[in-house]
């Protein structure tokens, strides 16, 4: 194991190199375009690994993601973000290197769009499925159609299809659920394509993809592309709903024990909420929490240890509520590792990943991106 | 009002020089050393201020906060973090440049502090007083005494007094709540001095300070030191709780506005998690809430807006809850200000503020820092 002297963000390569191949082979299978979202890792390195899996499209959320990765090589970009007409500036420097795609949700914005970007850019139609976060509604036929109207009347907007993102597996906690939310979602989109169809618009593409979904569900029909981002780490949500085995979560915080409570069974350790992000899970069995907690082994980390989570955080302290069992093995200076809670956040906080051999590995934050 | 294109953190100088200015005379007339912590602002630029104010010893919340601000002049600083004895070698470095004080709850750690640190340190004894996160039990009287005896025993180790932060002011909705926990909170530590004084370790000073008892309550009776931090900035959850005033609070997140939603009243901002944190509050009025929103008035922000509040954060989104009449006066394109509700930890998410002037004040997170 590396030597930890304080909180570091720690990347099994190899689980993360495992994962995006597994992903990459299953939307293969399935005759899907892959484009995942690369706001998880945020990393160059890592979307090299991507490219050597075959992946040349990609999904980010902000143009400043866009030109970290344009300059990186990176040809066909899609911003899965509501079009921010204050940064058109920004896309008209990234339509003149990328195949540049975008997102909209109204009429209105689109002639500023097209007046301001310079070359060709692929419009696709933020949809909302019940997820009630930004897009239309799928049911507003009348709003889509002006979109789709005002996109196809414009120069330089190319007019792709429909995108969705159902985050509403994020809420399913049983395998039926989650085929249930899934199926929906597909379902409205595909009505809300032959709405569309049926108005004079031809060749909409579909474009869905949540980690839950894309991990677990093999039923994409009549969907072009996904875009799942979490899977190549994934995180104790995505280990709370089924989407991934222990074994898959390819990212963890090395953090020092400072104070061992024995009476009351808990445990102080460097890193709190600047190291690991506020975000919460809450679970069935120990309510809220903000991660799971394993021993170092080998040169990463070993299973989540039973009955142990990180139950509290301050700015850099986390309290972790445990067993006597592990209280009674435990000493300030040791190292324990927590698996996020949701790890998209938890790598925005840090300027680069340390791998099993101790490699630095930068992200976006790094100076100099 | 600068020219805002994507999310910014916002500092109204004036109002931080004015909450430091206040907090400064309120320890003075009460006789106490005024330690600020600077976890919250995390700048050399506001530490400056803070200085100007007669300012002289600091707190911080880890080995490289205190290297960022000891070389900026700073020479009495106290890491008010438990002890990480693996950090020995920056705690070192650190006591050879300033009057060092490092906070510890058990005596195991204390022999490889007194020989590795080179230089003397002062030491404080942590307490907790009921807050339950770090510390020893108020009423361990035994623990304490050996705390006590081996940093008298050891060389270069100075032992300075009992420290605690009395987190469950954060808890108390009413200002009866906030006296009687602040009034407990002083007892205790009262009576472990003098209990530990009775068993012959006399001088012990007593260091407390949140932000909601310091900038609310008169009564320090038998303190040496406060320490609050957050009250340079304030945020929502010190409004909510009666500590600051709306004209106190000094940073704000600048968010364009990416989609209104008329029908639900929702508005999307670009401003999500990465940008303000995940920490939210429960709001009697509003239940969970992410932040407060008001619009541009001048170069900064007016009041909040009645009736509206961050209700949800995705990574990059805000999605604000609103009243008919703020969707009618509001556009994509639009600008609106989120006050945080946890200042400390999202000024952790930046590399700089901009003040209301557009100059950019970095922040420890700059490169080169």
């Amino acid at each position: 194991m590396p030597t930890y002297i304080k909180p570091a963000l720690v990347l099994d390569a190899g689980r993360a190199r495992r994962n995006i191949e597994r992903m990459a082979a299953k939307a293969r299978r399935l005759g899907l375009r892959f484009r995942p979202h690369f706001k998880t890792h945020q990393s160059r390195a890592v979307g090299r690994v991507f490219r050597a899996s075959g992946v040349e499209a990609i999904t980010v959320s902000s143009v400043d993601m866009a030109e970290y990765f344009a300059a990186d090589g990176w040809r066909d970009i899609l911003v899965a973000f509501p079009l921010n007409i204050l940064e058109i500036d920004g896309l008209r420097r990234l339509a003149r290197r990328v195949k540049l795609g975008v997102l909209v949700e109204a009429a209105d914005g689109l002639a500023a769009l097209a007046a301001g970007v310079g070359r060709p850019v692929d419009v696709w139609i933020k949809i909302d499925i019940g997820a009630n976060r930004a897009g239309l509604d799928w049911n507003d036929r009348a709003g889509q159609a002006r979109v789709c109207a005002e996109a196809v009347r414009l120069p330089r907007l190319r007019l792709r299809g429909l995108l969705t993102h159902n985050g509403r597996t994020y809420a399913a906690r049983t395998p039926e659920a989650l085929a249930a939310s899934h199926a929906d979602s597909l379902d409205k989109m595909r009505r809300a394509r032959r709405a569309l169809e049926a108005a004079g618009f031809a060749g909409l593409e579909i474009s869905v993809g949540d980690t839950p979904s894309c991990s677990r569900l093999e039923d994409f029909d009549g969907v072009d592309e996904v875009r799942p981002g979490n899977f190549v780490l994934y995180d104790v949500t995505q280990l709370e709903l089924g989407s991934c085995a222990e074994r898959d979560v390819a990212a963890a915080v090395a953090c020092p024990v400072v104070a061992v409570h024995g009476r009351r069974r808990e445990i102080v350790v460097y890193g709190g909420a600047i190291h690991l992000s506020k975000e919460d899970f809450v679970s069935t069995r120990d309510g809220r929490i903000y991660g799971r907690v394993c021993r170092p082994r080998g040169a990463g980390w070993g299973p989540v240890l039973p009955g142990t989570s990180v139950r509290a955080l301050s700015q850099e302290h986390g309290v972790v509520a445990t067993t006597e069992d592990v209280i009674r093995r435990t000493r300030p200076g040791d190292i324990l590792f927590v698996l996020p809670v949701h790890s998209c956040l938890t790598v925005d906080l840090w300027r680069q990943y340390v791998d099993l051999k101790g490699n630095k590995i930068p992200t976006i934050r790094a100076c100099g991106s």
